[in-house]
């Protein structure tokens, strides 16, 4: 039954990646390179990359069996990424831990939503860099959870019909975790974590960046998500509104090589009007199911109301977050003896995980069509996943608590 | 790097599915039950659901191990469904048949666009009725295909303003073979089937609905597929552009029940606009990865400029032919001894199909977003499935000339 198809033409495409044999020292382009070490894009690329170092370091030495394969690659026009991925280790199953820099152009309609800015003006195309942290770990114990992260910074320059405009700039990501089982003490203690960075800095930043639960998404997550819906204020005015999308998309597109592995979630979908519209993409709900992927944990995006070295410690606090709040866990779990039934559920739910990072995350299905680096856009997949018929778990058992808890998500702490 | 959430909103949604206890006679309204037996929508619900019945007790017999299980459901508007799935049988690890009847209302853009007409009109939406038969099977064995077929018919009753219009009906549908080794006595015996079938009716059938190979497709693929661009003719010039290509989307989503399991395909990106830009949405490509999913078959949309009957005749010929070209080759291969690696490269596949289904068909990513019934749309996947990183095999290896089949599409009879 198709009626029609759906062309969605990229107006940004992104340029083939180039294998490199070394890693630079940067991947800023020159120009950013000569302007300063001091930048806060310098200074944010180098940040992500000691983190991608001390967090590789870390789980290798945790996994004990396997070891991280890089991928070193670059970009003709600027930018470039590491990727690294751990495979069928001790521990993990796989996982992968990518940074990326990339150079942009957005959409004016994204960059004018952004800025609140009135709609009636007609920008050109705003230059924009990016660059981040992106990671899921799949581990092959039933009781130890998967946790992904990403942490991304964002300027924009100045559109090139308006060289006096002002330059933005803004931070995103968060970490996560998803357990196939539930331990209270385990998610009690990733949480406890993520709130404790978060208080370092601003004690609203925890209440407002921890995840969607049920209604109250518009009043408590962060940032100015709310503010760029493109069917929204200006949608449907322009009679570039298909291409609007897909722009849009594209530029999310880019930042998957590392930026952000979390980009669409559950909007699109009528059944996600109803909670989670106001940020509701980075919910990690499978709305198809009414579920969501995992037990929560922070995230934020369009951060720029904070003093600009303030949030750059804050995301340098987040990143260095991620071992202590995971690695505990995965130790406590990692050697716990399973049955066969607990292994076939961890397949399930690396099913559902596999449907939400194909069918919700906009970032990577727009990735896979634009011209993003595959293999660094689908390392977030588990190594394994399964599909039962109408599967069901049996009421009260630890199966049906797990759903039960993503389907009507709880305070953890 | 997200600067906007895509609210993509259904003016159309599909109601919500009742279970039923039993399989009533038809799926048919009062309405059009009462209007003949011999009506052609009438005649089409019989022919797919008796395929059901032999294709599924002819799958049953020759799995030995495993029996369907049947679910049985309706909506209150009209239409409903019967799905049958084998899962974790003796040959087939997921085995899904399913038939469905669909009334829906299609936008008035995607019914203009499939007539030609010119865009300066705007009628209003039009009633459609939709039915239809998909499967997918997926064997355990790895030397043993999968295969995935579709047959459904169409029909629009006149707009509500233009109570005078004529009706229109198609035909669509298609069965290919998806093996993840090559024995090309099988992909030959396979195709021969599909010619023999089409060749009954019409010598230009074969050559026109073979699946699209290389750059080919525009002269070569069926029907008017190519008129149906939303973003061409008409793209751009309504302020509901947006909600149009939900609009189309949501409909193709109906039929997910069970009419198409195959909508939306490689459209939608920048890459497949190199080749199969025709009709390249049924042309299982995965564009992102510049393969095809598998070896081809037949495949035609939009099908109705041959008499009726005789169409009808063929889609039951089509449908018939499923087990003849299909169960030589499972017998030939069910019990063939494999390796670990052998059975890890179907899993390789198996990854890639759900690719293609979660990635690139529209009928089921909308579908998921917009409330089908879930379990009827994801029987599709498969049991298991496996990504690794970065997974080349060996040059001259039959994995690598699968997979160079896949990206070298090439003639088999």
């Amino acid at each position: 039954i198709s009626f029609g198809k759906c062309v969605v033409r990229a107006t940004v495409s992104i340029e083939k990646e180039t294998p490199e044999a070394e890693r630079p020292e940067t991947f800023l382009r020159g120009v950013d390179e000569a302007h300063s070490s001091s930048s806060v894009r310098a200074r944010f690329e180098k940040m992500i990359r000691e983190a991608q170092d001390s967090v590789c370091s870390a789980l290798e030495a945790a996994d004990g069996g396997a070891q991280f394969k890089e991928d070193v690659w670059s970009r003709p026009g600027g930018g470039g990424g590491i990727s690294r991925v751990l495979q069928d280790g001790a521990v993990w199953e796989k996982a992968g831990v990518n940074v990326s820099v990339v150079y942009g152009v957005m959409p004016p309609d994204a960059y004018r939503a952004a800025k609140g800015a009135p709609t009636d003006q007609k920008p050109g195309p705003v230059p924009f860099f990016a660059a981040g942290i992106s990671s899921v770990l799949h581990p092959k114990n039933p009781f130890a959870p998967t946790l992904h992260f990403n942490y991304r910074y964002f300027e924009t320059d100045a559109p090139k019909d308006a060289p006096g405009a002002p330059r933005q700039w803004w931070f995103g990501g968060g970490t996560d975790l998803t357990p196939a089982y539930i331990f209270e003490e385990d998610v009690k203690h990733f949480h406890s974590v993520q709130k404790r960075a978060c208080d370092k800095f601003e004690p609203t930043f925890y209440p407002r960046f921890k995840k969607c639960r049920g209604n109250d998404i518009n009043s408590k997550s962060g940032g100015r998500s709310s503010n760029l819906t493109i069917t929204g204020n200006n949608g449907g005015k322009d009679k570039n509104d298909v291409i609007k999308v897909c722009v849009v998309t594209t530029i999310t597109v880019s930042g998957k090589d590392g930026i952000n592995s979390n980009g669409g979630s559950s909007n699109g979908s009528a059944a996600s009007d109803n909670n989670c519209s106001g940020s509701g993409r980075e919910t990690n709900e499978l709305s198809h199911r009414g579920e969501r992927r995992g037990l929560g944990g922070i995230f934020f995006d369009d951060l720029n109301d904070y003093d600009q070295e303030m949030l750059l410690s804050f995301a340098t606090e987040c990143a260095n977050s991620v071992i202590p709040a995971y690695l505990p866990i995965i130790e406590k779990r990692k050697d716990l003896p399973f049955t066969e039934h607990q292994k076939a559920w961890q397949q399930l739910r690396r099913g559902r995980y596999v449907e939400f990072n194909l069918v919700y995350d906009r970032g990577t299905t727009f990735g896979l069509k634009t011209g993003g680096r595959i293999e660094s856009i689908l390392v977030s997949l588990p190594l394994t996943a399964r599909w039962e018929y109408d599967h069901k778990p049996e009421e009260g058992s630890e199966e049906w608590k797990l759903l039960d808890a993503c389907i009507n998500p709880k305070e953890w702490i």
